[in-house]
């Protein structure tokens, strides 16, 4: 099937499966659960859609990132859309790094059931200050080798998806470097503390979590690729993990746009249509060029991932170019389509209001804005020196 | 006592009695209760500083505007601290206006009480589409005279403080023109719907709710002032309502850039204090530019109400240039303190996502960004002709 | 020859032949004159960089849109590549135009000789008000049918290139509508009054001028395919023109970068490199985010183009998404490369203060960003009625 | 007089006097030269509105900050209104530094003929990299102490003025520390070596120029306040030098505003007046939010000069918010201007299209926008650690 044929599909599943269960759940201010999320993801396998992310081999769609730019954009014009299409953080961005360096086994025991929708995962890479938040290097929590395995010791929190995951991937000091570890959901010396109170809580089915690990022993099996190479494998799973993000929330972003034009096409004031105020035009016409420009970045993006490796300097560039974008246009997007709602914008009757604040961790997630800039500076003043 | 001294009584109260308070009711996301209320109003009338907008024969400060103006600031610097000091909407519109227009029997009745705080109001303009929503002009509820009073029936949302108000002020069309009426809770004419799932939850007791008036029989005493002046009223109640809510939201800017600097201050990330970082030093001007531009707004605001009075052209023109410019100079500050603060600053563990999401309506409450724009363009075309 | 290959040599070839020139005269404060442009774009030939948008029987490359971008953006680094090249306003259009709707007699009499450089040209739409600016509906401008042949009276401003062109293309109103005329630079009825005193002289060797048509005569030759299409040429001639635009004046915004990069990378100030200042990379970011995404936005405009033709309904609102964002973005870049070099920015001693002036009426000229914006809403609001 | 009417006589004056000279001069595209500027200045003392910040016991009028505010903006509407009144940099700088730090034989001699506009003066502070540029710590001119005066040696370039000036205001290096020295123009070892090509050309009589101290001898005498003193006194000159021009230049955006208003007043497109256009009453309500901010800022920043003192902190911390923000305010209300004129507004037929360029310096010179903002953060730092 033809990418367009397909993203067309995707969208009118989302449309007419998806849509009806956001507004349910938007409205009693609950987040998806699982059973809820599977029920979706089952609708999805049936509609063909389901796993763009994912390879062939695990039932995956296999898209190139081109292809899935296309699709997942459709899949995001709901909240819950990329969680129905199993395309969503962090299982998304965990099933590319499996994909990536898992052994058989591994790959058997953790990818295969992700893949599927049957589990979910978690990543725990962020710590409680003085740890590492955005600056990777900060790294608090240790793994210390003993007999036949490891001992992981530290305080995690932001662990996305842990409330529930079958399995979290951890990333923890050993004397040969950053590491990451496998370490299942009922290890002893693993705990869930609590969800954190995000803003985001409709979209994250296990929620942004506190965990620790304490005396947490995990066999040598559990080691996900090489000791020491935590920090390459980080980047492996970065790379087109933040360009995921940006296909999904920018679906999002068209969505409250299309919204927003059918609402001011029907409401008066002032003697006139909304949507033939000048004003209202104006900020209609900003969500059009934010649209179309972040469709162009993610494009050309998904171009150099494909064309150069998601490991090349135009790829990593053009995907920290692209993030720092669309997750500011994204924001003006919905932004301006609360106000073109009026009060009704503010109140979750509209789906506008959910989606505003449920958007406004992606300009900090995977990499705030701030060190986005920072690094798109020095790679410009590395090339022109 | 001077105003300064005042000021700094007020944000000492609130710091103290107020803080505690407010960061329990976020941690536990329920709004304010009315003993809650009480008793933080009984506090502040210990601590000297309750009423600052009420008139002082009913035990207000009787400050003039530009007093208030700093004491808002210091009362807005927590989400609660204008409600314990009694000085936030609806009530302190309702009772500016009925300081204005009730009539001794009306001002005992209705304004002793609410300027005492010992009961809450609630204001009913806003009506569903295809009513009165930003253009006035549009109103549909109607007012019937008959034998000894008037019947109102019409549907009304975003009744500001309705849940729990002892009584409501609701605008209705007459044969003389749109008139205000004074409605008593327990009217059987009258009935709050529900509250509205509004993103401003915490922020308001009453909530924002819909309401309706059905065959609502109210006596010819409940006429607040005269029969068609109730656009007249509307005006005089939303100027310097305007200018309340700009003194109040500009405190909790100043909140957040307080709870910002510190914040900074003391983490550090790839080396440095976050605060050594230009780009967050940028933020950090840019907030105290955003700050002091508001100030300066404010202030002439309020000097032209005080010298040329609230219903003259330059105390309008510059009320609707300050509402327009500080609710989205407190916005950018808010979104900065959220970024600022990294991931957790989407947590409601820390107070800055919470005063991003609650203060979204300012934006569009009493006028929004782009009516306001409209009706300053056209003075100034007016002026220049 | 593979596209970036072309655009390398493009490259060089303005780096080394065309930078030099561009910087005396710019130090001299005067335009480009017609001899330095032939001998300019003799030299183009040599490289075998010449005509990069024109037919290849008539000398040119024959890119298509996608790969005229590539080869543009790096005309483009000079103010004045795009006329070494030829492919800068108002012949670029023209060309276009002419080898859309000449006839053969036409198309040698006129393009070849456009094509090869040998001659410049001129459009003359805009009119002085109350005519034709940018609403084209109020076209003023008169040709009346007589024996053998038109009458046109009228008068034009921003006719741009005319001081110097060799024919003029002029639209006037017929009673079969609006049509377009080749008016000869000889032609006793056509008189250049002034250049008028716009920003960008540099890159302008004809001007933008004020003309007069005053009975003037032209033979029935002279009518530009048919009689009554004025408006659809404007369009056919518009929609690449307006792309080309923004390919030209984005090479300039990248010179720009490259300039302060370079800039800030030599300079100190307050302890640390210009380059290594927080502000200072948060500017520099910015510029390679707008820079991106207008790449982005072009080469979606252009494959729109290429691939459904320039006149189908995604080409048109891409182009105008695209001239809309680039105009802006390109004004962002280089106004924070003027920041950037400080005092030195504002002197013409250094090129990015004289590509700040220059570069003003990109948003205004072929479509201010309002009357784009305009057309950009109301096709989104037609998209989701 | 009162201060609102001495504003009003200055705009009167401004208006009748000034306007017409001004519509001449940048019609020719040349500066102010000092025939004009003597002949203006003549008129203005007339008119008594000259020396709006010139001590009374000089001619001057003797204003206090807040009363130069309204008077020097109405000054200001004129891009050589200041020059006319008197109030305008260097001049301006110089007579405030020598009020404060002159002795009685240096004020006989400097301060009086420059009060009274008889001369001109210059300030050479700024050096080529690696000197002072926006650090003043990097300062590399040297003065040697020799018997009965100093030797200086070294090279300034943006030194304002200095072209036609009858003295600069030179500060250099001493063994005791950064001194300020009254250097003659026809001293031998002073030289101007040419004007630099800024943008803005027409307001600025002097110029700005390069010029070179070659083992240039001052007397003992020469020396202006106290060995060692120089930065102090720079500070001294420069916190109300800030917001001096801030006052001047927000005339001139007051000034746009005026013509813009009335140009769309008068036009038409697309079947309606340009000033009925959402679109354009958006860029207009923008400018007049821009402009009442920035006189609010203005007006806090003299309030706290009058009171405080300008070397008090507050004063100082709202000198840099105003300065930062006045600045880029006026940038955006002339760049709309511009917008709003259409292609006109980039041609100098119009004086928004020389106010625009012409102010680009502003927000680069006396501070730019980076290095306050950079000031204002640590301040803000101080207040919350």
């Amino acid at each position: 099937m033809d990418t367009r044929e397909l993203a067309d599909r995707t969208r009118r599943f989302v449309t007419e499966v998806v849509f009806p269960v956001e507004r349910e759940i938007v409205a009693d201010s609950r987040p998806m659960d699982d059973a809820l999320r599977l029920e979706l993801q089952k609708a999805a396998k049936e509609a063909g859609v389901f796993g763009p992310l994912s390879p062939v081999q695990y039932g995956g769609l296999g898209l190139d990132t081109r292809a899935q730019a296309v699709v997942l954009e459709a899949a995001g014009t709901s909240l819950i859309g990329p969680l129905a299409l199993n395309c969503w953080a962090p299982d998304d961005g965990n099933i590319h790094l499996l994909a990536h360096a898992a052994n058989a086994t591994q790959a058997e025991r953790y990818l295969a059931p992700l893949a599927s929708g049957e589990v979910r995962s978690a990543i725990a890479m962020t710590e409680p200050a003085p740890g590492a938040g955005s600056d990777p290097g900060m790294l608090r929590t240790t793994a210390e080798e003993v007999a036949g395995g490891w001992i992981i010791n530290g305080a995690k929190h932001f662990t996305t998806g842990a409330d529930g995951a079958a399995f979290v991937i951890c990333v923890a000091r050993t004397e040969d470097g950053p590491t990451m570890f496998l370490v299942d959901k009922d290890n002893p010396g693993f705990r869930v503390i609590r969800r954190m109170p995000t803003l985001d809580h409709t979209s994250a089915p296990g929620g942004h979590c506190e965990v620790t690990f304490t005396d947490c022993f995990v066999p040598d099996e559990a080691v996900l690729g090489e000791v020491g190479q935590g920090m390459e494998y980080a980047q492996v799973r970065l790379a087109p993990s933040r360009l995921t993000f940006c296909m999904n929330w920018l679906g999002l972003a068209v969505r409250a746009q299309e919204l927003t034009a059918r609402h001011i096409s029907g409401r008066e004031s002032f003697g006139a249509r909304i949507a033939d105020h000048g004003m209202a035009q104006a900020q209609l016409a900003d969500n059009e060029i934010d649209i179309e420009a972040s469709r162009g970045l993610i494009l050309r993006a998904a171009t150099a991932i494909d064309e150069e490796g998601a490991a090349s300097s135009p790829a990593r560039h053009l995907a920290s170019v692209a993030k720092t974008f669309v997750s500011e246009a994204v924001w003006r997007v919905l932004d301006r389509a609360v106000q073109l709602h009026g009060a009704l914008g503010v109140t979750e009757d509209h789906l506008v209001a959910r989606f505003l604040v449920e958007a406004r961790a992606f300009r900090i997630y995977e990499g705030p804005s701030e060190v986005l800039r920072w690094s798109i500076a020095r790679r410009v003043l590395r090339t022109h020196r």
